[in-house]
């Protein structure tokens, strides 16, 4: 690295330190006056914005990007507008800092309680979305933090712009400017910088393909928030309801192939087998979803007119396709279910189908992972949809905040004592 | 590596990753039966644990080894029914597993519950004292974890005769053995493995000094719940009660001096100096306190007669002295006590004493550090002194479990979806 970049980037961390004392003492009325002047500034300047992204745009054609990448990075006036509702939408949620738990008399005459304070100074390492920039940076300002953010090279205009316009939103409510600062290079050493100064920042949240995730992971030094893989199971159980777990087991795999939380294995019990994959693999070929098969599924699905189905290799049930593809295992019973889950899974999201509470309750508390739904269709495992009102990720790591992370997952709770003079004997 | 010490740490994980899917299901009454066949066993073979321990000491002094070493090092009697009572003490707490937060229902119509798991596998580092076998296995399996325990080389057959008594009381409560392993062998480079082994050891508690926390720090890939250094400071306002605050800045530094949370800087209002550093300093000094100083401070001092003050240097604000010596600084107001500690600081433990409410809750608020306390002494940051019945360490990160870290900490919280065939939309 160059000693600029990693000067750059100390400058940078320092000033987000500092940003961040400021950012933990902002009333909430400041910060969502702030939030509100962002979304205004965002409105009046939706065709400059449109013009700077077109620059990031050319450059992404001429660069010979394929048509998916110029789509992801490309900025319209729907989608300005959709970020003006989202900074809306984050005003109306609670504000978590400064909330106290109920004190706790000790036998000392201490009182122990616990204060929601921000975790500091958040990293955030992003791809070619830009609309990104003010996603998380509202996140994280709502939540008391300075954020720095690094986006992709592509998108390196709209992201300053953005920036710009963050910082003037924050001048208008008298927050410090350093609160929000993107990281104004495309020299790729900036993000090993980041990801180690353990000094400046507190977290990196991740948002990108599993190849950068891999990568941090391997180098980073700083904590993350993160997930690499989303490999979901659905287990249809021997007391499901057929025609539910037919609607749902559609539903995980193909109302959308790309995103983490769709199902990537099915395991049915084999006492339902006939009962449900003949009805549900017509779908899944109807919509072009490829089959990958173990035998005892294939057997099932040929004696009922089947073709063109996949042998499973190992690496199936270890892959997370985001594709139209669906590996489907038949097991003997919730056990087998289980111990596939724990051998193959990402410790994501995992569900069963059944209407049977005991082996309902055995997978709620036997399966380790970050979301385990009950007769549900994984696609749900999200922020929005969980009610956290936003979300800056989805982890998968157990310790602090663990599948759909909204403003809590950016705060942290310290003890705090009140004491009338007592002394320890 | 020697190949053979990865592939036995390797089957330690294997097994441990395995023990930890029963221990995740076990009631409540078979890890508190665990715990008492445990207590009762110790009481029995006391003095076979005395006799193993003595092979311990002996080899320990024959090393060459300080008393202060070997006295760690030792057990009586009367340390071996301590942890007998300890046990039953983690008995008596509440058992965090399987306890669901209340369910929300989302518009969806899905129900949204968090439900406090086990984290899995926890990894214990620590040095000398042998009862540390018995206390961080009781909080493992009281938590419904699985733990390996890596004890210093010195305690060897003192820590390995303990874990057949606590393998013993697991088979008698029909739990896996592998719950708890202890690694047996003295080579180091088993503590390179168990640090870096991310796919078997979910949380690393390393309890020992601060060249082994920092040497794992380096190089740790599996998270840690930890903390460096202690460097706790006390801040006498300006509006403090003079007699309060000598009495809690007493303690707070002489009660004991090697312990994390005692007092390392006392930074006083120079609008009390006069009123509060003679008294306290005088009390320091009969007590052989050094006293390392600023120019203010000094001046207050000399001024009353003081002599044998030190100069304090920049490296002084930044030590941790775990001896009976001390710093302290005259500030111009709170503002000037916080930057001292934001600088300084280990973000462990702070104190302000004060009557008035708008600086406590200042200092409340903007300190950020695990504890932070009005009008007490900064010893009380402490798992037992906060309720929490019993203590793996403490933390001073910010993410996951922070400060005195009870049975919660080793837990986390997976999300719970009830649903009745939803699918997403």
């Amino acid at each position: 690295m160059t000693l600029n970049i990693q000067e750059m980037m100390q400058d940078i961390g320092r000033r987000a330190r500092s940003a961040s004392r400021a950012m933990a003492r902002a009333s909430s009325e400041q910060k969502n006056q702030a939030l509100l002047h962002i979304a205004k500034l965002i409105r009046q300047k939706a065709s400059d914005i449109e013009k700077v992204n077109l620059q990031d745009v050319e450059r992404a054609k001429a660069n010979g990007q394929d048509a998916a990448f110029v789509d992801r990075l490309t900025m319209t006036l729907k989608t300005i507008e959709t970020m003006a509702l989202g900074l809306e939408q984050i005003v109306s949620l609670d504000d978590p800092i400064g909330k106290i738990s109920a004190f706790q008399k000790q036998a000392s005459g201490i009182e122990i309680g616990q204060m929601r304070v921000p975790l500091g100074v958040i990293g955030i390492i992003y791809e070619s979305r830009p609309n990104v920039t003010i996603d998380a940076a509202a996140l994280c300002l709502k939540s008391g933090n300075a954020v720095i953010l690094r986006g992709g090279s592509e998108a390196i205009d709209s992201n300053t712009l953005l920036a710009h316009i963050i910082q003037e939103g924050l001048a208008a409510a008298n927050l410090p400017k350093d609160a929000v600062q993107v990281v104004a290079t495309t020299d790729r050493s900036a993000v090993g910088e980041m990801i180690t100064m353990t000094q400046y920042i507190d977290v990196i949240v991740p948002r990108g393909g599993k190849s950068l995730i891999a990568r941090l992971m391997a180098e980073a030094r700083v904590p993350m928030i993160k997930h690499l893989d989303g490999i979901c199971h659905t287990y249809i159980d021997a007391d499901a309801d057929i025609a539910m777990a037919i609607k749902v087991c559609d539903n995980a795999k193909t109302q959308r192939y790309a995103p983490c939380n769709a199902m990537e294995t099915l395991l049915v019990n084999q006492a339902v087998g006939q009962k449900v994959l003949p009805t549900l693999c017509k779908i899944y070929q109807d919509k072009g979803v490829e089959l990958r098969v173990d035998d005892l599924t294939r057997k099932t699905l040929e004696e009922n007119g089947f073709q063109n189905l996949v042998d499973a290799t190992e690496d199936d049930w270890q892959t997370e396709y985001l594709a139209p593809i669906l590996s489907i295992k038949t097991v003997a019973d919730i056990d087998e279910a289980m111990n596939h889950i724990e051998r193959y899974g990402s410790k994501h999201t995992d569900a069963i189908i059944t209407n049977n509470k005991a082996q309902a309750d055995r997978f709620l508390r036997e399966v380790d992972s970050a979301s385990v739904m009950v007769n549900a269709s994984t696609r749900f495992a999200d922020g929005f949809e969980y009610g956290l009102g936003a979300e800056i990720g989805i982890s998968n790591d157990k310790l602090h905040a663990r599948g759909p992370v909204g403003l809590d997952g950016l705060t942290s709770m310290k003890y705090i004592v009140m004491g009338h003079g007592e002394i320890r004997t």
